[in-house]
């Protein structure tokens, strides 16, 4: 394995068990850490006490957590973004203009992952923030990034996809996904709906690279089957989505 | 040293490594790497090929640059928050209907880690988010929770509090900021201006444990002292935060 022969595989391990801590496990014992993370006790009790004299995590005498020091591993990075940085406030006044929740995202195959997320004041919203990560074919920013690659990447993403069905309507045939992500790539938006959640529709537009053309990432506007028709979704959400789109591409630049 | 007795040097390295991306630094060669996180320039390589063969980071052939996925290491921990999941939504609505920028913080001493930004669609905010670090006795959420530690705790802030300078109204000496505490405590409110910011103001209240009755979190309400005198900030302010600081806490039991 390259693994194996380049890289350190404390670190593989470390990284493994700071991943292992996550929404169903927020404490654990060094027994259950070890068994989440596939290590052994001796291996997961050195990593876990590394992470404690670090300040990342803190042990009661029985189990360990996470400290909100692990915030700084990746929102170093987040916030040094420049899509965050052109993104956000521009995300958030679409949101209080359309009254919708508006999200920025990129691409990390075979996944979405969130950047930016605006609520609107609705009630009912998905519970994601930035680095939630979804499959990329089951979301219209996904299909829309998707749609901006080249074949040989498009064929890497379709080597990891994942076909589990969400919903009735989550695409499992490659052909399915492969007509959804081209007609993304030729309209310049994808509109989705009851893929991830029956009740919710997601429409996506590319925000391009001025130089190459290419989708860096996509803006999203998600809203309620119930509230906003797919016709309402197109004449109201459309052009305010592209000119939105269009005031980070020109910031970026 | 404990760490080399109990810690696995390696994990250590590769997270001071991570760190060392940074707004500053988002893309470095493996000898930019080396120096800015302490290492050799051959330990700096072989931990940088992991995080690449581990998809947290990419080589354009010269420098490296961290993905989206490094999101992954800290935002599983922001998410499982039951502050997050519950003072976002509240942070939200109280930003809309104050128009004003909303935060929830908590302590990670020497610091105040902010969890929530809720951002008010005025123009004027810093540029902070979730994750984001400033020395607790700069702020007036961290001199709330400061006001909520045991002594001895409030003991081995002093010992690590930074005494920079950052405004001429910045505390820097330890009687100073133990009196701005105790007011913090005894009070229920802080209201600190031009601290961090010459011409920015923050008011905050804490959110308490129901049993223990002390601060695990502040909600902070900032505004621009041109737009808002003190006695407004008072008058208007305070009674919604109150409010907004209950509902959480009552949520949270």
């Amino acid at each position: 394995m390259t693994s194996r022969r380049t890289g350190v595989q404390s670190f593989e391990r470390g990284l493994a068990l700071l991943r292992a801590f996550g929404a169903e496990r927020t404490a654990m014992t060094t027994a259950e850490a070890a068994s989440a993370a596939g290590l052994t006790r001796a291996a997961a009790r050195r990593l876990l006490m590394t992470l404690q004299e670090q300040g990342y995590a803190q042990f009661d005498g029985k189990r360990y957590t996470l400290t909100p020091r692990v915030l700084e591993l990746g929102f170093a990075w987040l916030s040094a973004q420049p899509l965050f940085g052109v993104g956000e406030p521009v995300a958030k006044q679409l949101a209080e203009r359309l009254n919708e929740t508006v999200s920025i995202g990129t691409l990390d195959i075979p996944d979405v992952v969130y950047l930016v997320r605006a609520l609107s004041s609705r009630a009912l919203h998905l519970r994601v923030g930035p680095g939630t990560r979804i499959p990329a074919h089951t979301s219209s920013m996904g299909l829309i990034l998707l749609g901006s690659l080249e074949p040989a990447q498009l064929d890497a993403f379709f080597k990891q996809w994942p076909r589990r069905r969400y919903t009735d309507r989550t695409p499992v045939e490659e052909g399915e996904v492969r007509a959804l992500i081209e007609a993304a790539g030729r309209d310049g938006y994808c509109y989705l709906r009851g893929v991830m959640e029956d009740s919710i529709a997601g429409l996506s537009v590319p925000v391009r690279d001025r130089a190459k053309g290419r989708a860096i990432a996509a803006l999203n506007v998600s809203t309620s089957l119930q509230r906003t028709s797919p016709e309402e979704a197109f004449a109201k959400l459309l052009p305010e989505m592209r000119a939105a789109a269009q005031s980070i591409e020109a910031a970026l630049r």
